[in-house]
């Protein structure tokens, strides 16, 4: 444990109250612009201003606890001087709701994204071939083997590949209920991503998740841009793959004609996730991300924050920035949710600090919580949605998922995410389709170990590198890759494996 | 609705004192050897003896009931003159086992198989790149991609394969309980399935799925036929792709080094399966795969009859095959896991005939179950196994799985199968690695109409071929494809996308 003469601080957000030690503090160490009345070990806090009993401990710009004794400036602050009061029992719809400025159309970040039929922007432009069970994912894979095997698509460099989406689901399930619905709507939502130009939907025939269903409850008419078939109908694999290809071949010179064109940054929609965090997360890329989302929000454009296991038991914070009651209870409702659907399965939701938490530094669970949402960012939240149900606000959102990333990520681009961004101390290696995947590593070991996966070291902020300053970084990267600039994991070839829709119910 | 002269019969078995209706049989006409004495509908059962009231009827050489009145021959049996007595709450344990006849090792049939280290045989020659999680998903499909790419198989003609075997789960999901050990056991299963010589296990590192611990549990030891490796110990996608790639390279002269011998029968763990089922799966098809399954068993092999749904409140059908009351109980253990496992996803186990079941000729669910279960022939249950579970015993025996294709066929696959026998009407493309797939079509048209992907037409059943014979020539494919010959679903190159391990508890 390094014991420095001048020990590094982060200070999370300009309203905070706190600093996060990166050094150790000794007594009697300048930190953070105070001296150091007591030690302070690493990821613990600094006061650096008076806090009267009774007042806000705020770090991340929000309170995480209150003093429970006068706090004085270079004071260590834990669990000896901070606590919930009744904080945690009471929702305080829209107490922190704020009008939040957002830039006019003609101050707003532009990127070059391809304008749809519907108005919506892509950042990508790809032919998926969704299949509605397992049992025709053979079938949707040989399709796209075969396209890009011919050597067809040189002929069409505006078209980002041909994509098979294919998942271990779609029949031995209930034909009603939650999980068919989930799966219905992410299957439309895939289908209806701006990422995505043309569609085809192929399935087997006998299927639980009937494509002839699903085309009625959605009101789906076929055509140039979204065609199904299965293999019973058609008479086999080989003639499934034939016909399929031909459909395919069709759309091409269709989805080739997109063209980007300068668009406002408000035509984004940005997932955000976080896997494989570590003790960095939440000091560093979360933050960082946070502070993009904030700015991306300030341009009128859309930040979606989920895995809801991950903010279980201070969903307070989120109810206090609820922009209505209304909006509010909805998040408290799919927190019943979770409660109900982890006893069924015998489980129980816990995200309390655990000791080892509370020994790195974590004091209360607003605070934990507070490490994973840190990458929303500030802003008022518009509204909260289930699982890969489209998102139709702008603005800052919820949307319900689990924490797990591949099943997260494919809710949110349902939902009609164009560009993510995900964090990452342990180092994933996650990548996306449709939607590009931006990779920020929480620190810069895990960043030069995983170089060719990590689009960007927030592990910098370490060293001094402000989060505001960090943010603008991120921000910038996004309006980048969303003009057309791969990403590290696109350039390794990812998203063709991580289609993961969320599976709920019983598996007959 | 044809009404023949000679009106088509089927005779599911020798022991049967019905026939099942393959055309409408008018009064007076001439069927399965009796004279009609009422009209019998197409699918339904005619009496070719005389049952006096309280005798058994007897179809797929099994009790479906009992006759409520005595019913003469040419009788038209149904709901009115045939029903369940107190049987259908009375397991009666063993009731009907038998000792069944096994021929001696001399005298059993032959195949030529790949001997392993552990005594087993395989049929194929497979390198297996499996995955803990999805996160490493796309990592063991670059690489098997890789070396498909590279053409250096084409000096190894032994191998059939480098197979990515990737999934959906392995990481938000509890690290301990029901979902985890399943998930355990299937990975496991595959990398010790007789069809594969060797074994690349990759993860991402900071998954639930860990894999330092499943190889403590298992006690495994690394070495020239299984390795492990991660990704963030590697040091990203482009270090685990070269390093993996190494390895598998270094594994392929080994694999390479597998020779067919001859073998017996008895070393063949034939897993039985049925999906997209019609009107004729259950007089064709499903008893023709139980007439072989009972001859394998004869020449000492294995069987493995599971879809639990599908037999759910027809368990006495095989409680009364049980070989004690032990394995009887273990299945009434699994069907009660399964009432609860339905109920607390909202659904319930119903397996009964429904009126359009009736209408087609199905009197009682033990009729119904038969149907589904007749593929599993008629001898003895030597044991009943957990999802995944190693399967060690000889003869017939049970696993516990969802009646879903992929999901059941993994769990047996898991267990030990080295071929698989499929039975579809409507016409399943479902094709399996590393254990071949036989496709069985139980009407001619689909035979026709996917007969790029059926093996064998058991249509022809209608036309007076018998259930005896059909199951002969089901055998003899079999050894036929345990000893190298493709199936029509290895040849279009099915396998990859099939591996769907059974997801059970609360996805976080
Ligand atoms: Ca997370
Ligand atoms: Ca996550
Ligand atoms: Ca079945
Ligand atoms: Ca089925
Ligand atoms: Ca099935």
């Amino acid at each position: 444990m390094s014991r420095a003469l001048s020990p590094r601080t982060v200070r999370l957000h300009a309203e905070d109250n706190v600093v996060v030690a990166v050094d150790t503090v000794d007594v009697g160490a300048s930190a953070g612009g105070v001296v150091a009345r007591q030690r302070v070990p690493r990821g613990h806090k600094l006061a650096t201003v008076a806090i009267p009993a009774g007042a806000p401990v705020v770090k991340f710009g929000q309170i995480i606890g209150f003093a429970t004794v006068d706090i004085a400036p270079g004071d260590h602050i834990h669990s000896h001087n901070c606590a919930f009061q009744t904080f945690d029992r009471d929702y305080a719809y829209g107490a922190d709701a704020r009008n939040d400025m957002v830039l006019p159309p003609e101050l707003q970040a532009t990127f070059e994204g391809y304008r749809r039929p519907d108005g919506k922007v892509g950042t990508r432009n790809y032919v998926a071939i969704l299949s509605s069970v397992n049992c025709s994912a053979s079938v949707a894979r040989f399709m796209a083997e075969a396209i890009n095997r011919s050597g067809v698509l040189a002929d069409y460099p505006t078209i980002d590949g041909v994509v098979p989406f294919v998942h271990g689901t779609g029949c031995g399930m209930a034909a009603s209920g939650e999980g068919f619905e989930v799966l219905k709507r992410t299957q439309w939502g895939y289908a209806t991503n701006p990422n995505v130009a043309a569609v085809l939907l192929v399935g087997l025939g006998c299927e639980v998740f009937q494509i002839a269903r699903m085309k009625d409850e959605y009101g789906i008419v076929e055509g140039d841009h979204f065609q199904t078939m299965t293999i019973q109908e058609t008479g086999g694999t080989k003639k499934t793959i034939e016909q399929g290809m031909e459909r395919i071949r069709a759309m091409l010179p269709i989805a080739a004609r997109a063209r980007r064109e300068t668009v406002p940054a408000s035509e984004l929609m940005l997932a955000l996730q976080c896997g494989g965090s570590d003790g960095y997360s939440g000091i560093t890329a979360n933050p960082a991300l946070g502070a993009a989302a904030d700015i991306l929000v300030e341009h009128g454009g859309t930040a979606i924050l989920s895995e809801t296991p991950e903010i279980y038991g201070a969903e307070h914070l989120l109810t206090r920035r609820a922009e209505s009651r209304a909006v509010g209870e909805k998040l408290v409702e799919r927190i019943r949710w979770w409660e109900d659907y982890t006893a069924k399965a015998g489980g129980s939701m816990d995200n309390n600090p655990s000791p080892g938490n509370k020994a790195g530094g974590l004091t209360t669970i607003l605070e934990k919580s507070l490490g994973a949402a840190a990458k929303g960012g500030t802003t008022t939240l518009r509204g909260v949605y289930e699982y890969a149900e489209r998102v139709d606000r702008k603005g800052f959102v919820f949307m319900d998922t689990p924490g797990y990333d591949p099943v997260a990520a494919t809710g949110q681009v349902a939902g009609g995410a164009n560009v993510l961004c995900f964090t990452t101390g342990r180092g994933s290696a996650y990548g996306c389709k449709p939607t590009p995947s931006i990779k920020l590593a929480t620190n810069s070991d895990i960043f030069n170990r995983m170089i060719d996966d990590m689009d960007i070291n927030c592990g910098d902020i370490l060293e001094g590198v402000s989060i505001a300053d960090k943010g603008r970084e991120i921000f910038n990267k996004i309006l980048q890759v969303s003009s057309g600039e791969k990403s590290k994991s696109e350039e390794l070839g990812y998203g063709d494996n991580e289609f993961v829709p969320w599976q709920i119910g019983a598996t007959m």
